[in-house]
């Protein structure tokens, strides 16, 4: 098992060129993706990981569909360092806002999974109701844009509305968006993609216990710290990213698979001559 | 990149030909299916593009089979212009009386979604928990069809049956039919995708959240007003139509990749020698 | 389009051919396993279209993998003609005890489908919340095997126990089993799978909506009624008949497709070098 | 059909060989998770045939991902027999400890299923609503890490911790873990796989159940005992356990089947002109 084992090491090292880092970001936004997490809205980015004043975050795209060649490069005032001839998504101040002010965090994903909704929808405090919920914390803390800027149309493209947003995330991991999503902080995009989905997974469980009515049981303080650190652990990293990669990959989603989308035909192609294909072929 | 935004500008432009825009309306069908909005029942037509006194919807199909050829033409009396030798919806005076009623409405699109039913059998109001949510405004009109025809079979068959809805719609984008299902209008199809998808996806996290009790937070009417601007800009519509795109072409299920659906055998076919079978390839 | 039509009217025409109705009822059994209607355990069988004194049942197997060679046929008393020489359903007097106490009876299904679990396990009345849940009707009965036979293992296997369960039915189209699941008639096998389909469809509405609290608005009995009559007419049964095949063959279900399960490999085939591979196709 | 079920009489058959376990136990894992009872985390174990000191459990990887080639030997105090240069899961005491304890356990599957989690979060009993709940009878005990052991990450990997899991345990066939997850045993692999989803989908729907109010009707201690009894009966065991594999082959899923999950490419290879790229084929 050695071989497997010398694999399973180089694959979960922390990627030390900047392709290998735009692939890991291409992957982590289709896994998210592709567990539910995000649809068509949503986003995931990573800290440059040779200049700590840029991030890498992808034009305006359907996550599922991003490939490395989608991503731009800004800087940390959300300026693209070259003009990206493209739609670009227009919460990215949410990304770079939390680069700024959180120097430990080096993945950003915001998005709107219908497993919290729930709790956004009625401003129900988010618990951990088993260990691998503890990536989100206990009550992490809630933002309302109203609050602070009164009617808008809800998304967060202003500096203001993103370093407000940043403040309110403060030290912790995710940041509930009152009627609106959840933003999640990662120290790398393995750990923020695992706090992502456990998270949602969490929050999951926790409605549907609330559904039931009776008291739902959170971890104890010291419980969500010690089991809190077990996405640090590189085994349940590997393990998971190695899971929700095969799932991508099942799902004919890997970026490496990615063809065009068929258009729909306006007109069947005129058919040939079963003999005339097959000599073809 | 220059290229891909081309392609993208393309995509979205108005179609301007009737073959593209029975081709969009189409994939239409096949998207609000695919992701869950409609099933073996429900419908999505289009305003004719070059006259506006018709309308184009398909003959009696499962919208997730619907292929352009099936298109049938109508009058804005839901008449169909040519016999059409085949089975018709019954309930197409939902169409022709809505474009009757509303000249800025290009779109519609009736569904018995799961997400709305909890609402619709309890007769509890729509509101938006999330900025998406905003595409189906804030308590949208209720319409029962008992209230002016007595018992029926719920369809809605006759002229002022379709009629009498139009009413209840009156400007809003939805309408929705109490023991029934959902009528969702818009300014083109992918407008009028964007609504049905985005409404019943809010519908569902309004659902699960008045499940565990507590108060469910509305957005307030300037945030409607505002964040339901967000569909008619094209970005978020190429995006969302791109990414629902790419999910019928993961499901097998493009307009162009139709095959004819395989009947079970009676009898399996007599094996050939392997020998023989791979000749012949 | 008349070609069209024609295949429609051919497709849906009563099998005029036990082979046909054979083929027919395997395919019967992967639509409701495929809509999640039935899992490894349920079954559909139909009345003999040659000798109403006889009906045809799978042997012993999961739903979704019946094929036509699968079937048995049984007399009304639930003998098999000839010794099966492999395993039976031991539920199958479910449906001789319903075809002799149902002359109008065709076709029987039995299931334990999730949408039903929470109105069965607390005893609580189906009623139609939408036109399509009228195929259950209002309030059908309710049938607890403790009542007469004391402990079982909930099984219904004595011809006794089955002759009970068909006397609750009576004249209704759904019975409900308490703590067990539910048994659904139909005049024919397109019928009966349009009738458990939309009524489990209805109980996962009606589930919902208690979930959120308020009243749940059942259709009137003179609604009920006049909807109840929707799936006798041939457009409905066609069209959701033509969708659900497609869902099947999408999944790679079809009984003609069915291949056999390949059986997991202890050892790897060995490696062949990939020029000898190519060769050889 | 004498064929057939001979061949389902020798898929059925206790596995006589070592070979032939290890390839079943890693169906097993399989199955589990594409049933949802397991995702990233959980595992499935066997007793070793040969040796009951002994028991086969994989190396820390996502169930299902798991080949025969993954097994890890461990004795019985959960110390692999070789190193085996590889991560192990952290918690494989809980397997050891019960086999330690329970003579008649060949099986045992440690899981956070989903459809669990309400029940675990508030300390709800678990009860059979419908006969195949019976496999986890009736009010199975709670355990609670924190009772004995204080403030820990929640993870079972102590040995002392999994001697007190099978304590509660006792002779049971499931345990539930309060804030955590599910212990399920079986006198075989099959055994314990049939128990392990069947009391998930009990859990869900009693769940379900509970979310709308009024008494959940439990089996009586008469009929858990007797409906218990099914999951020893092949015919149950043969059935599901064939629908599952055909499940876990339909997702592409099956061990022999399983291919290298392809890396995302960093650049797409170039293009081969058409006419070079059909000739190598």
């Amino acid at each position: 098992m050695r071989d497997k084992t010398n694999i399973l090491k180089e694959e979960t090292s922390v990627p030390n060129t900047l392709k290998d880092a735009r692939a890991e970001l291409a992957l982590a936004n289709r896994i998210v993706a592709n567990e539910g997490v995000i649809d068509a809205f949503g986003h995931v980015s990573m800290r440059h990981p040779g200049d700590p004043n840029r991030y890498l975050l992808s034009r305006s795209r359907a996550p599922e569909l991003v490939t490395h060649e989608d991503l731009i490069e800004y800087d940390i005032d959300s300026k693209p360092l070259r003009d990206p001839q493209t739609g670009q998504y227009s919460e990215r101040v949410i990304h770079g806002e939390i680069y700024k002010a959180r120097p430990d965090v080096n993945s950003v994903c915001h998005h709107h999974c219908p497993a919290f909704m729930p709790l956004l929808a009625t401003g129900t405090d988010y618990v951990p109701v088993f260990h691998l919920g503890a990536v989100g914390g206990i009550k992490p803390p809630y933002w309302d844009q109203q609050d602070e800027f009164g009617d808008t149309n809800m998304l967060v493209v202003k500096p203001e509305e993103g370093a407000s947003l940043a403040r309110a995330l403060g030290q912790n991991w995710i940041v509930l968006m009152k009627r609106h999503g959840v933003t999640v902080a990662g120290t790398s995009v393995k750990d923020c993609v695992f706090r992502s989905i456990f998270s949602a997974r969490n929050a999951e469980y926790q409605v549907r216990a609330l559904s039931i009515g009776g008291n739902v049981a959170s971890l104890t303080p010291g419980e969500a710290e010690l089991a809190g650190q077990i996405s640090r652990k590189t085994t349940g990293l590997v393990r998971s990213w190695e899971y929700w990669s095969m799932r991508v990959a099942k799902s004919g989603g890997m970026p490496g698979a990615a063809r065009p989308i068929p258009k729909p035909k306006a007109k069947p192609a005129p058919k040939t001559r079963k003999g005339a294909k097959s000599r073809r072929r």
